[in-house]
């Protein structure tokens, strides 16, 4: 067996490497003047934000770990504990890295789009994400590796570790809704005020809102999407170790053959192996990195496409590798390569639905209203998830073939192996855009817009395949920890045939199914509420500051992002009482009639079912909105301000809650009911 | 016990009711000249429609029929082939009695509205509901007691009259498929090129839509909510009986013990009391149809509640009744009262969700533009699921705490046992509406149409606790029926400790959760695509039909009715297709590694839980938006016409098909899947 000091050791040379491509973003030039001041005025307010956010996760991740020191067994309870916060903590740090990075890569990238043109901006932006996506897998890397190095022998290292991965939910929780509910309430207040209100146009720097927005960019689309990936990436590896250890109780001879090991003797290696594939994972994608920043000069688009696959197909060749390497059965490396496959057909489908033919029947719709755009739109998201789902159904299947319900984990973690580069790809997308804003604010004309425009449209088309692995990844992590809750939660006799027990999973599953529902309504509301405290301080200032709308005055930024802030702190309390609560409040609450499991694997069957169907709808609707909306400004049907450009901004502004809100909120609500369930399982 | 022969005969005596409330519709005055031809403009769309529907359904019956045939066990593929054909005409028959009443009822209810007044109008509108609600009871205790009483020896008669709910449940997808695709295509079409582009008003008798239209509503509200009701109905007194027949195997000492009953002997009575029950339900819903006739002078609004609540309460006591006479356990009495009172909470929320304050913020929502209207419409909507859902739950649980499963059913009756008044009351909606439709067309003056206009929005409240205790009967009824099929797949080893069965569940729940998604879409575009077939044959008329516009021509409306029927027919194909195939795809597909009855759990439970939430939300949203346009009409947010109204206005387009097309299919869906997978059950 390879030594387990491993996974640490490659995760700091990850963090290292990271650290070299950020000195080499501080080097470039980040021009001077207004540029500078816009640029300094986002980064201040991206940290209040995570300040903000930082203080309210040390308050709730003091109770959470006070509720598991206290209640959890304590065979591990103080383990768990410790392993619980330093998830927090590098969930955390890997989300203050990676704002700390877009928020200096976008500056300098637009000033590379205005001095050296597309290639080196393109490096710029793509360096940035390259950052965080490292981050985020280094971080998982050390944490994880860092902790099985230490309990490995310890017979409870899986569950010493879930509480890692359930320090990594709570945070995501935070950053994931808590930024998507900030950033729409900063778009939506933005653009109402100023554009219909003031009469001024986007990303005016006489907007006091106009920060705001940039800074929800990336408190949304950086911290928020890295938390949420950095919680699957977590999750899917976790799910694998605890099945794995759940073996040595559960599997007979025939499980052992499957994975090419005679017996139990061979668990120890199980466990390892899923931190084993990702710590080659992140090798991969620093190779795909560097192949990206080779073939930057040429053809964009076609750099960050052959990245991200071929780091993929390294990735799959690696596991064969290490199949081999360690005796294994192909039977793994065969769920690698599935979990691979299925996340580029989800991907390619989110991007058909948001960006092929989809969103041209759409904008044409237009033509009979806008009631036809909406209907058209919801429709899409709906038909949308057949093909993901369906793709998620047969990776369950032909992995539980290969490798039995280890199998299934080892998919998700073979989805979410190469985090490292499809994270930075994600990344790289605000960074662009924030490049563009910055533009425009401080006036630097068509040509430097023109470019970081292109580097927009670049970003979109692979962030659309991103999405679609983010949640297909959320999804088949969930899936694989709710396996290990039920392994886990020692439910001797889950059996149908039995009324009583048909009985508890029904009334599960329908408290489930409401979970994600309510959940919807909750973000979407609060992304309204919030966006109204916005609007309303936007226009105390047109109003107080004199001389503001001449240009004469500065707007008073920082205080429109405190309000955004706040707004959005205060309106995550019920998402994340949701997330935490329900586990909880079923579980506990069911096990006075001795079914607290049994109903909460309904519960989780049912939250399962209905995030990943809403988070798809969602996400797919609202992209397809966006991209109608873009397809009908380049000049079709009329062009931008004709009547049915008008109709997609109404779709785009219904779209943007839910694809930059509501729908991403599913990943990280399913996961974090998922793990809570996962760490009172023994408990119930 | 008493003997099942009272069944079928209470179900004739109910018919008879029935059609001496028909004779006395009929003898009222139906006026004379435009009025009368314009009613029978309607009548002869609503026999096109029925026709055309009826052909298919002979054509798709036969096929179904000879699958029943040849395919299932020999030893009651006969009997459950015959059963299964007298269940398709039992509920055409009812669906024809409905429409034929509907379209004589409404033209007597103008002239009355215009001669005599109010309580003389809501007479007629409410005596023609009362004939399509008693006929739906009728043919339901003529269809299932006449079984019952024919086979009640016979150890095969719960799948004989399995065949029965079949034939329900397939009439029903046609009718209230099509019906829902044909009523909002010919509004729609109606609307856009009358109101729109030919700028004459709603309802003007120039519009060759306008007949089609108010065909429309008869063939969605009346055949389609009375098939969709009678598969209901059927669905849960069939499930009970299917749970109660499998008793003799399943249950011990302690489950008798429960109904208050000796042991497996008194299985008989067990399995005939969900009919009796229904058989003295009917004669509550006789009484309380004359308590609303009595009291209709007064306060037609409360007359309508108070019949409804009124036989509501008299049906709980004459369940404790029957217990008492046929000495079991008030347990049973106890499901009923937990099914009865599920519903009339269902009801309430739907109310409240589609009529309260909700409805009265939506419209506020409207001063910062449509965007925000649909966002809170849709947010309304996947809140409004919540307590429906955690209702039906808690059905579930209290009623198996009084009864088991067979408890479950029970409920179920319990919530439909009162089918003659609640149906009565949600078939009355329609006739009201047409009724005013008719005054338009025919120039009756201001008078007669506020008098109809007022009829029509008591109609209003009532149907919304109609929708919300159809979509709670059909989960409920589904729920049982899945339940019974669970009972009698014979999965010997449905454990989920098994990874194997686990592995299976999941892959068949992500199937059967993309179900109703998918049938959401596919039922949402095949209205836009049908609306398109009828907007281009009115625009022919209006193009080629000299001096129609200055209405010197007549239009040719029975051509758009040939249209609408045409293309209501042809799109309602794919959805019946999948409601079908999926669990024979899923059941016979999976059969082959011995998991067919595993994967065909899992999928029932996806698609029943995403039927269920799609359903509630959908109908709600859809209600609420059509409401919010409403009180904006009567003067709120400046009234007809401003701004908000038209925000409203596109609310309530996406509304349309979301209530009236979509939100119903999915009651059909989940029931015809159950009904299949349980008559499919003994060959997987």
């Amino acid at each position: 067996m390879v030594s387990p000091a491993i996974t640490p050791i490659i995760g700091i040379l990850g963090l290292g490497v990271a650290g070299i491509i950020l000195a080499g973003i501080l080097k470039k030039s980040k021009g001077e003047g207004v540029p500078v001041s816009i640029s300094e005025k986002i980064q201040r307010g991206a940290m209040v934000f995570m300040r903000r956010e930082f203080m309210l996760i040390s308050l709730v991740s003091v109770i959470i770990g006070a509720l598991i020191y206290f209640f959890q067994k304590p065979e591990y309870a103080g383990q768990q504990t410790i392993a619980f916060f330093l998830g927090c903590i590098a969930s955390s740090v890997a989300g203050f890295i990676g704002m700390y990075t877009a928020t200096r890569a976008n500056i300098r990238t637009t000033i590379a789009a205005r001095d050296s043109g597309t290639a080196a901006a393109l490096k710029i932006a793509f360096s940035g994400g390259s950052v965080m996506g490292l981050t985020v897998a280094a971080m998982g890397l050390i944490g994880l590796g860092g902790l099985f190095y230490a309990f490995n022998k310890n017979i409870h290292v899986a569950e010493i570790m879930e509480g890692f991965a359930m320090g990594a939910s709570v945070v995501a929780l935070f950053y994931r809704v808590g930024g998507g509910i900030f950033t729409k309430a900063a778009d939506v207040g933005a653009d109402l005020v100023g554009k219909v209100e003031a009469g001024i146009p986007e990303d005016d720097p006489r907007n006091p809102g106009v920060i705001a927005d940039n800074v929800g960019d990336n408190v949304g689309d950086v911290a928020g999407m890295g938390s949420d990936i950095f919680e699957s990436y977590c999750g899917a590896q976790i799910a694998t170790i605890a099945i794995a250890a759940s073996l040595a109780t559960r599997a007979g001879a025939e499980v052992f053959e499957k994975f090419g090991v005679s017996g139990p003797e061979a668990i120890p290696t199980l466990m390892y192996l899923p931190l084993l594939l990702t710590t080659v994972g992140i090798v991969c994608s620093i190779l795909g990195i560097l192949l990206v920043n080779m073939m930057a000069a040429k053809e964009p688009a076609k750099a960050l496409r052959y990245g991200t696959m071929g780091s993929a197909i390294l990735y799959i060749i690696a596991a064969f590798g290490v199949c081999s390497m360690l005796s294994l059965s192909f039977n793994i490396a065969y769920c690698i390569l599935c979990g691979a496959v299925s996340g580029i057909i989800i991907g390619t489908v989110t991007e058909y639905y948001t960006g092929g033919k989809p969103i041209r029947d759409l904008a044409a719709q237009g033509e009979t209203g806008v009631a036809t755009i909406m209907i058209s739109g919801l429709s899409l998201g709906l038909k949308s998830v057949a093909i993901p789902l369906l793709t998620i159904a047969a990776t369950v299947y032909i992995s539980f073939e290969f490798a039995n319900l280890y199998g299934v984990g080892l998919a998700a973690v073979g989805m979410l192996g190469t985090v490292g580069i499809t994270m930075a790809i994600d990344a790289y997308g605000p960074i662009a855009d924030n490049a563009g804003g910055i533009a425009e604010m401080s006036h630097m004309g068509e040509e430097t817009r023109k470019i970081t425009d292109g580097l927009d449209a670049v970003g979109n088309t692979t962030a659309a395949i991103g999405k679609g692995f983010a949640i297909g990844a959320a999804g088949l992590a969930a899936l694989a920890l709710i396996t290990a809750f039920i392994q886990k939660a020692h439910i001797d006799s889950f059996d149908f045939t039995d009324q009583s027990t048909l009985r508890t999973f029904f009334v599960g599953l329908f408290i489930g199914g409401v979970v994600p529902f309510l959940n919807g309504a909750i973000t979407m509301d609060a992304v309204g509420k919030a966006a109204f405290d916005m609007i309303n301080e936007i226009r105390r200032q047109f109003r107080e500051i004199p001389g503001l709308l001449e240009g004469k005055a500065e707007p008073d930024s920082d205080k429109c992002v405190d309000i955004a802030t706040a707004a959005a702190t205060k309106r995550m309390m019920m998402p994340a009482i949701l997330a935490v609560g329900t586990p909880i409040a079923v579980g506990f609450g069911f096990k006075a009639t001795g079914a607290g499991a049994i109903a909460l694997t309904g519960t989780l069957c049912g939250a399962l079912l209905g995030c990943i169907l809403l988070a798809l709808m969602m996400s797919n609707a609202g992209g397809a909105w966006d991209n109608a909306k873009k397809y009908v400004e380049e000049g079709h049907h009329g062009g931008k301000n004709s009547e049915i450009h008008k109709g997609c901004v109404v779709g785009d502004t219904v779209g943007d809650p839910f694809k930059d809100t509501s729908g991403p909120s599913m990943n990280i609500l399913i996961n974090v009911m998922a793990i809570v369930s996962l760490v009172i399982a023994p408990l119930l």
